[in-house]
């Protein structure tokens, strides 16, 4: 991979914490367990959504996959619980490493952004309660491609938002497919192993691997200054 | 819905119950309560691999899914685990209803067929061990057309096997994805509410719902026998 100059992020899993609306799952579907199965319903329906042409908000489809759920266990789903996982979804909180990973990346001149499947005001309201809203140069919203990642689309637009060619871009992502749908379009990766993501594809993985951000800041610190710096 | 004269069949959960590849999931993961996450995964993974030209069989797809499990509960995945939940998979049982509404429908003339995301040699021995094989008239698995369900190819390639056009047909499923992938080419649609199946999307349901295959049988036998016979 060459030296990037631009490194754009996940959001969800990468860099904020879903066990945040972990709660909000238990009081709604009475376990504590069902946070891995509702963001892959979530996961499920946004590539659905890209394959019929249907899209809507990140957000819609994850009050679709809580009432998939409520559903299944044979729940009510009253609007007001709905709207509370909504509002848990928008106040994740950062993993502890990633505020001093962004820091460290932007003394180091790297330019960084963020390419979310959320809503243009979902991605802003999560990354200003995280408290990481200024660390970014750019921040990209799958909306207005209308296609969820890993669909070409947001990637490419993405990198226009950025004046940038592809190989300048790096895409740090907790999730195999982000990185697999990033290379499509030319953009390198770096895997972030956080607990329970795995590379799990027939794809080789990233060279740049690390358990957080920090660890994969310093990989990326250690390639050089970004050219013109 | 105009009244078809072919009646495509979805196969996993729809006709057969998903229930038997959960005691392999417990004994590798420890859990009894992993099916729906491990289904998830390896529908999530299909799709991915539809966004990023990556099609591989769904069997393949599995054991990734179950390999991603396994690590994230910490445990190891051996091969012969992995090689047991692919033939569970391929043993599950036919749900109770499904025979004797499937002899029903045959006797009042329509056509029947399968359309599934296995693989070719996946399905015909899911068909054969579940004793179901010798009703369907057609079996067509999508990777002849190298996409899954819902991507509109593997419907387009049934319809052109049957020989019907899109009107004359109906697709029979327990997954609103699928039924909404159907209907993208024209397709009627049929929706079975099994335990857990709950049609959470935007798009209306189809108006033939039932809570099992016989009931889905009844309502299309009462829109009569199909044109020609």
């Amino acid at each position: 991979m060459r030296r990037p100059t631009v490194i754009i992020f996940d959001v969800n899993e990468t860099l904020l914490d879903l066990a945040g609306v972990r709660s909000v799952l238990v009081e709604t579907l009475g376990s504590a367990d069902r946070l891995a199965e509702w963001f892959l319903r979530l996961l499920h329906g946004s590539l659905v959504a890209n394959e019929t042409d249907r899209f809507r908000s990140f957000e819609s489809i994850s009050v679709e996959a809580l009432s998939a759920m409520a559903h299944r266990f044979g729940l009510e789903l009253d609007s007001s619980r709905a709207d509370e996982m909504v509002a848990a979804f928008r106040s994740l909180p950062a993993h502890p490493d990633v505020p001093v990973a962004l820091d460290r990346l932007r003394r180091h001149g790297f330019r960084l952004a963020v390419l979310s499947n959320g809503s243009s005001i979902g991605i802003a309201m999560q990354l200003e309660n995280a408290g990481i809203a200024d660390r970014f140069d750019l921040v990209v919203s799958v909306e207005e491609a209308q296609r969820f990642k890993p669909d070409p689309a947001p990637y490419r637009l993405a990198l226009e938002r950025l004046g940038v060619p592809s190989g300048e871009a790096v895409m740090v992502a907790a999730h195999d497919w982000d990185i697999i749908g990033a290379r499509n379009v030319g953009i390198g990766g770096a895997f972030v192993s956080r607990p329970g993501s795995v590379w799990s594809v027939p794809d080789p993985p990233p060279t740049i691997v690390g358990d957080d951000i920090m660890s994969i800041a310093e990989q990326l610190i250690e390639m050089g200054f970004p050219p013109g710096q």
